[in-house]
């Protein structure tokens, strides 16, 4: 414990403008305040969302930051406050929290906490509003609350979730974010039942963990919906039985698996965010029980139409966010089942490279290679 | 049983023509065939739905029809292969069954029975494509497979629910339509927790017996929402606690829910049909948990239009037919919350008169008068 208390000079990827490659540079890490731990990562692992902020085409930019949320650590110190953490604990930080303490962290259901859920404009601690980041004393912004391209940041509390310290991290560390958004998807929300047929939309790594909890589930028929047929292959991997390619059919994608399961599937997952798709989701669904849920965010404008009978005939559409897990309560219960080896995690991870090679990452999610490329600080 | 296997020449209610009064005849009534049983009708009721098709402005008009759906009778005769009901059972006609033998019957969620599912264009018995009504000769056609206003009808197995005998058929007949709809969209489906708030778009009986299932859940919090002032002297007899009337406001009334219920109710049930209505019923539930439930039925054209992110957020919509009761196996029960005092359906018998003056019935409903009246057919 001699950083305890002091400020930690490290390595970190810094994004200093959008669009341009990370720079690894030295910076201050400052110790933790109220209600904030300081986590020594040891894996970190690359999602969309990261490249999403770095090219900052839809939303304020805010530069310079040290992006990444899907990561693994240690705890290395805790601020006042603190009691459900020690240096040592392992840990998953999660770009969305939960304080335990409002309306929707003392709902059975709800996962959007009111404090600590997801603000990507936010650079700061939420405490002070301060960055607990600097190179030479000038500020550097952090992004959803985790800043994971560094080998130390600081977390709030309430965005940590304590896990199993015989995890091993290189892997569990990709459940932060997108695997347990499909996983959760499917498993706490579509509920399929054992035997039964699931259609997901879309087949990159959300989509494919949404698969994997149908998998998991117990569902006999899983139907895979995605424009690019090279897709089928590894979705094989998670139990995907069919293939519709929407561009292969004339009429839309729902009358397509509507009849080929004659009337409609009994759960649907959309991980894309295309408003098309969302809508063949809920549409193929079957009437009496059908359950689709939505996962994939669409653009700002894109509106979601439908007649009203595919309702009133007795269909469920529900969204959700983060696969409606409660970062502390749940997310180390989705490390057990890795570890009961039910959820397999290793088909997730594609690639593996140094830290030092975080630009490699970039590039390979860029042209679409590959699934998760997890990022080995120690390197 | 002198009547078993005979033609029984009894009165029945006759519409000969679209929107002109109903004109009592003698009617003869064949014996029931395979499947179907014949049951004198004791009290039957005028709901909505009665008068819609009886207009004949939307659809095919089908005349000469005996029309009735909502009912109670004793059977009178059996077909052959009825085993569950024998003479003198007191049952309830439903205008949708459950043939307990189909995907939807075998699910435990749907009771959109692909055999007896509501079929409003039939005028005849699905066994043979025959009707068993007859005046002189001339065969006079069915309505939704009960046809209830008359002193008896033959009606499939499938469409009645075998009730307590010490039920008072002159009460539970509402239970066979419009209460049970609204009354199930809240217990079945919505399923509001005790404590929590509720809000019921549409304030007639369909929407007064959603109300009565949120009183009967312990919802604390009950907001009536209609373009009738009126209404909610009425509705606080079913638990309304507060009214909006959308034409108070100039923003939405979704926007005004959320303000008064600080973020939004925990469930919300339309029962009026209005496309406006089911939006407002969708947007006005809370981020997290909210859940819709749709129960009327628009027009054709109508589209539901609401941005994606109001489901991302996890709010849920559904749909139901008939508050998801199956015909058989859930509406005797839902007669018992009635013999246990839970569910009061007093409320909701608002007229009575002979049967002789079912036109009275009609035009009651036609002015806006009142719940339900209830005809007795032995007067």
């Amino acid at each position: 414990m001699a950083t305890a208390g002091k400020v930690i000079k490290c390595k970190a990827a810094v994004a200093w403008e959008a669009g341009k490659p990370l720079s690894i540079e030295e910076v201050e890490v400052a110790p933790p305040q109220a209600m904030e731990v300081r986590v020594k990562i040891l894996y970190t692992a690359l999602c969309h969302t990261d490249v999403y902020f770095w090219e900052a085409k839809g939303q304020t930019p805010v530069f310079p930051r040290i992006l990444g949320h899907e990561a693994g650590g240690i705890v290395e110190s805790v601020g006042e406050g603190v009691t459900e953490l020690v240096p040592g604990d392992h840990v998953l930080p999660v770009f969305t929290g939960e304080c335990k303490d409002c309306a929707h962290c003392k709902s059975e259901e709800s996962n959007l906490c009111d404090l600590l859920r997801i603000n990507v404009d936010r650079g700061a601690m939420i405490g002070d509003g301060q960055s607990r980041f600097t190179i030479n004393g000038k500020p550097i912004f952090h992004f959803v609350g985790t800043s994971t391209f560094g080998e130390y940041t600081v977390i709030h509390v309430g965005c940590l979730a304590k896990i199993n310290p015989e995890a091993p991290l290189d892997k569990v560390c990709v459940l932060s974010c997108g695997i347990s958004t499909g996983l959760g998807a499917t498993l706490n929300v579509a509920k399929p039942k054992k035997g039964s047929t699931v259609a997901i939309f879309g087949l990159g790594a959300v989509g494919l963990a949404a698969m994997e909890g149908a998998r998991m589930a117990g569902a006999s028929r899983i139907i895979g919906v995605d424009l690019n047929p090279a897709k089928y292959e590894q979705a094989k991997k998670f139990g995907c039985t069919d293939f519709v390619n929407p561009k292969d059919h004339s009429k839309p994608a729902q009358e397509v698996l509507v009849e080929m399961t004659n009337g409609g599937v009994d759960r649907a997952v959309e991980c894309i965010g295309h408003i098309d798709a969302m809508i063949a989701a809920f549409e193929c669904v079957h009437d009496g029980w059908g359950v689709a849920v939505l996962v994939g965010v669409p653009h700002k404008e894109a509106v979601f139409k439908t007649y009203p009978m595919n309702f009133l005939n007795e269909r469920t559409l529900k969204g959700t966010f983060f696969g409606n897990y409660k970062t502390r309560t749940d997310l180390p219960e989705v490390v057990e089942m890795y570890m009961r080896k039910e959820l397999e995690l290793e088909k997730f991870i594609t690639h593996s490279v140094p830290f030092s090679q975080i630009n490699t990452a970039f590039d390979l999610m860029l042209k679409g290679e590959g699934l998760r490329c997890v990022m080995r600080m120690d390197e």
